[in-house]
């Protein structure tokens, strides 16, 4: 049986910088660029040999940072962070980087990904006397790196890393070093690059571009990459490890501009739009995608199948944390939010509907209603991957078994609660053999958990379930 | 000889509600919708029968209205204001709906368009002894109104139309009627809806589709609408009036799901690029639009060329006035702003780029580069519509004679300035014919004045000249 | 019969510099120190001979203005407006100077003051087709100079300078000239001072101690200073003015440290005391003042008395505009909110409290109350000043006929309405002769109207009367 | 020799309720009056009985809080803390009450004082595996209470306290327990009072008074002070516990309308001054004191000495942490910032000064430069404290040895360079004497360490000085 659903989860993005003289703005940029994969809290320490200084706050990078900070964030060294909005939960105490200060000297964490062994941690932890001031799991890392036993920083941290299971990609710094690490499973993105004679670290190579950097290579699972100013060294913590790349970034939570060990996620999506064309026969008029993770997937669709592509649905841009939502009588009044249909587009037609992934339903639902109230005739939902009926322990938000509809009913059965006239879903092997990875294991690699329920770690009665976010789908 | 070139405009978007309970929410969730016309300032004005109440302010919608302002912005009328960036002028006098005092009454203004007579009415009018509290041109409009003999309300508004020259969609609101009113030319869309029983009106029909209201029919050139307690009617305050609606609105300022006198927006310009590819005889391996006006374009190019559509450029959705710019030193470093270019995707690709237009040219070179460094063989660079030569006075924001570098070199010279492998552009008679509008006028009633030099209305040595913007391309 | 009440006052404070090269910065810090006179918004314009620049907000000074403000308010010439706290009015349309453009150059008006003719000039201003975008009777006074027809720009000001009736201290600047104003009868107090080459000019001498400027002298009633590069000048609009000086100036508003007419706030308000005590026949054990006004008068009355000084009664500094009111239900249970009373110094004791004045009574009776309740045996009630029978039209904030307690009850009934044990006012003739001004006219040219109904000027049916306000005494 | 001097203190206030359904407003109200002991940042938390909510942020109480967080702020129960400015260090982290979390049940803490051996206490813990995330010794005492090997919560904090050295008032706030606790030398006050049936603690009485509380007790040094559901029970932790009261609680940091140990703070401060007056013999005009901490010795003084008291100094009530600091060019120039003469007091009189303390001398040069440039003849400073020689280490902020004036220089040196015409100080059994506490104990119970160099605790090399403030005297 599985564990109990509870907790907060961390889907985040983490950037670093080695050996440029304005490492705290190459930051800046790097996480601006990150920004998709958390809107919550954002935060940048930085080092110049002596002091660790750090900023972080609540809301979007260009909400935290201020022309004027970044002076104040001096060195030649900076690790930074965005962190996923989550429902009720975190705070000020939750942003990342967390920092620790201590006689010894100072360290910053930043983490992407999510521990499933975390509440066991904490309770060996607090029976060992230690304390806790946020709900994240990240402060257990910096608790069992200061209780390691082990004489060199180095060592401490490998020590610490051999009692994470889960997911993580984990950025450190202290006055004197950054070091970088993976999971033995490689879950989550992790790249190495560099500007001139600096290294640049990032959970998507889209920084890379936006920063002038130059990819170098992956990290890999069970590495401890370590920087300082002797130089760069990669060091193993783990070994016999198989990468488990998380499907969930090619099919939408990444940007389409990165690329995960070598796939560009715009042409995986797009291939996965293609393969889905080649499952489906159906007679359209347009095919359309769901703005804006779907887009490149529904062109492939529409390239594949020689339909039509059209802008069947708009999204609103300027939808943020303070946007007033409508209230219940508005909304029944037909007051829009996020999504618009457009009727020029689709009145009268047969609708190619192509979405990533139904999590809930609730979203397919309200959309397939729109296009039909906009005046489709017909409205076919494609879905380019396979149904989701396992949550995700590793950090991505989809839901809990009670709420995943594919947990509980049939293709068939969710169609209709959608209102679709036909639903389609890829198998996983064709969605494995569309994003069309290079690696040699199982899957090639890729972790299908959340199709299959085949978690790649143990996981424990009190493992962390992601928490539900305001994303419905 | 062209007038001189000075002082504000206002490309922006109006919308209003007459009859509704909950009016202030539903110009909200309007305004919101609109919100691509006007970054700078927004703001409501509502009347209960007694009372008009004002809210407005510098930013974005959400950012000027807060949960607690709706529940004091009472009231069954609301018109409303999104305000365009301009670079230096502004401020809150600025910002719309104008509200004016008056022992008889008040009166609120919102403005979208530009007045050519502008200046010309402030030399009269301060000749009379008015005095000016903003740099907009509408408060000329309040002026007009108050010094009009007439004795009622309506034929003072009508007295006062008939002294403006130039582009206005103009909504009014007293404490007991709302009028709305479209210049003689109709350069800017400006349409009527319904929800129930209430009016709804609207510089874009997306709108309707956000607030759950139908649309009824397009406001006319020349036409006043009033409305009040006693219903809706229609008066003239113009004859012999010739459409001559602005072609930008279709080429790139309108929102794609907002359809135009009859015409989608999306779908004018997918027919745009596919005419284009229809001109262009190439041979590429991709196409790519630049985000986010022309995808529609690139759609309509891949489709008809037979070549894939790619996200070959990608833009950083976060970019707010809050966003640091990079510094000149990091910039050549390779820091990117807000568009970057998909190397997966472009590297050792003959690409072709579809954009909307040219004005300046700094921006097409920009791309161009960008994309060569990220691998592109070849970049074509297609623009969905003639050359810009002239610069537009009633109210979108292109530039000088000076800055269009169309106004002085040739389509080869510019091609070689922003150093594409070849360039092409619409002529003026297929860009008509590909938005495919009804309407039997000359240019099937649009203003083709950027194109040609033919402005639809008189000109004067004081014409007041859209402001040079941020935006440069 | 006294004229109707309703409208909007202006109890403010006014500053400005000409002549010096950080003309800004000296404006704020002269602000700060009329900070007291107004916290609601505050305001500078400067010139730098060609351009007015504005920089105005609603709140302190503090926060209006920030470091990098003042930079951008460039010009050897500034003034500058601290605006009054009303009730619900307001808005930033009305923190002034309110600054208008026009074609042939630029104005910006600072008032403080009150007009008893500003409904018949709006009235008037309107017929001959003028606008009003504030509720302030300031934006009159430019209505005013436009529509004046003479030629030069002193003429006209001086022209429209007759047209108005009641109280102003008027500083006006255009980008050649700085103007100051007061009314015939001098209501409001104004002085000019020189820091070096510099002219300086202020409601309050306090604020020539503060930018460290020497004292030149009063500005006269109907006297108008006119300042430009050619120097000083001074001219007459207005003969035979004879000096009302507003005598709450004395008693209440002005800061202990200015110096109006000569006289020194503190040692006026320390020689009410004294007289106080000369009039009272009282056994007690304690004087004490309610803070912060009436802490001079309290100690000229112990001092003459004999009788210790005590602090029984203390006032949170930090309640601002966003201190959270306690609910009614708090307040039952004992909440206090600005004053509390010090249970140490006044239980079991006989207390003389000192007051500046009573208006409403309300506030009186609740320090009797807290006093009672702290322990103190008895509680005299001693005021510095007459008894107000009737408002004020000249800018002070005292209230209706309605609302004044002292309007419709005698001194016994009021005693016994807040509760005292005894209450005593000073008579006009000791309250002028403590003040001890060295004028030769009636009533040693002090405004006594609140305390007699006679006014130094006419009035009129609509005259607007200050607008009842928080400040309930 | 004397500890080293580093680090960082906290002179703070603390306020807390049990029992009491709006506990959080109570809590609001509470700080607010204790503002004067801190305004960098503020926090409240409150237990409902299941969960401990908490907010808190920088600056005052009315910045932090707002109005609808206070019904966010649930519970019956509630702790408080206002924070003193440092200069450099500090930030959100170390805004208290700190809250930790633990699977056992959460807990916050809010700290008045100064602990003596916390870096000792830090490496201690450190080494067994501590991690510290903010720079306050408050985190050490949760730290300590965790790592407790007792089984009851109680047993676990007395044991903490235990370790403890230094000065501190504590409250402590479990999800159903409130704890109190105050050092064995009782050197910060803290005083238990009741409203109705609830229990409420503060650090100054005068916070009972704005709540409408009634005094109960004093909190007696060496007691732990327990309040649940089962009511209220005291404890001891330590025994033969000697009362050392910080005697600048009297002389200059507490409120007027405070009693401490049954001893009122007005009255305190004015038998102060009328000691001074009877040991100094000088002939004077007038009087005044340095607002706002010393008017009540300079009014003690003036009705002892029979000479006039008045306002020759004042303080600008507007300066805060937004206000823009005059540039050196602009002080040169004579622009004053807090504190300014009043020449019409002083112009031409012989003027006794008198303040509370002298710390580094700067102050008083620099108002005793002011008052004669604004025309005083003589300035006598009379100090109604003793010099105060040697640094705190139980939270006052005086500063360390070297910039003591007093610690390297006679009374006559530092009279000369003050520029004063006379100095008096209070001696050290004048000062005791005329506070008049009744306390059996040496020194009546004051801790007179500043004066006399002789600490009521032990010291370490490693003891953390109070930082450099702003605030030179």
């Amino acid at each position: 049986m599985l564990p109990e659903i509870k907790g907060l989860n961390e889907e985040c993005g983490v950037f670093g910088v080695w050996g440029h003289p304005q490492s705290a703005s190459i930051t800046y940029y790097g996480l601006h660029s990150l920004q998709h994969r958390g809107q919550e809290g954002a935060g940048i320490v930085t080092t110049d040999g002596d002091v660790l200084r750090g900023l972080k706050g609540e809301g979007l990078v260009t909400e935290v940072f201020k022309q004027h900070d970044m002076s104040e964030l001096k060195g030649h060294a900076s690790i930074g962070h965005v962190r996923y909005a989550t429902a009720g939960g975190g705070g000020y105490e939750n942003v990342q980087p967390l920092l620790f200060h201590s006689q010894t000297g100072s360290l910053a964490i930043a983490h992407n990904g999510n521990l499933v062994n975390a509440n066991a941690l904490k309770h060996q932890l607090e029976g060992q006397g230690s304390i806790f001031q946020s709900t994240s799991d990240t402060e257990v890392v910096a608790h069992l790196i200061k209780r390691s036993g082990y004489s060199t920083f180095s060592d401490r941290v490998k020590n610490a890393l051999t009692m994470l299971k889960g997911a993580y990609a984990l950025l450190l710094l202290t006055e004197t070093e950054m070091m970088v690490a993976l999971d033995p499973n490689g879950l989550r993105p992790l790249s190495l690059g560099t500007i001139g004679d600096a290294y640049v670290v990032t959970s998507e190579t889209c920084a890379f571009d936006v920063v002038g950097a130059e990819y170098l290579r992956d990290v890999q699972p069970g590495e401890l990459v370590i920087i300082n100013e002797e130089g760069i060294r990669s060091e193993r913590f783990s070994y016999g490890a198989k990468r488990a790349m998380c499907s969930m970034e090619y099919i939408y939570f990444s940007r389409p501009d990165s690329d995960i060990q070598g796939v560009n996620i715009h042409t995986a999506r797009k291939n996965l739009g293609k393969q889905l064309a080649r499952v489906v026969d159906i007679e359209a008029d347009v095919v359309t995608g769901v703005p804006d993770s779907s887009i490149s997937a529904a062109i492939g669709f529409a390239e594949e199948a020689g339909i039509p592509y059209e802008l069947g649905l708009i999204k609103n841009r300027y939808v943020g944390r303070t946007f007033i939502q409508p209230t219940k009588s508005l909304r029944e009044q037909g007051v829009k939010m996020k999504l618009s249909p457009v009727r020029g587009v689709v009145e009268g037609k047969r609708v190619i509907m192509v979405d990533d992934s139904i999590v809930r339903g609730t979203t397919s639902k309200r959309i397939v209603t729109m296009l039909k109230e906009a005046g489709a005739t017909e409205v076919h939902v494609c879905i380019s991957s396979p149904p989701i009926k396992d949550p995700c322990f590793y950090g991505i938000d989809t839901s809990t078994h009670e709420e995943l509809i594919a947990s509980k009913h049939s293709v068939e059965e969710i169609r209709e609660m959608i209102g679709a006239d036909s639903l389609t879903f890829l198998s996983v092997e064709d969605m494995v053999t569309a994003i069309g990875r290079t690696d040699q294991g199982e899957h090639r690699g890729q972790c299908v958990a959340c199709f299959t329920g085949q978690y790649p770690t143990e996981l424990y009665p009190d493992t962390v379930l992601p928490h539900e976010k305001e994303l419905t789908r």
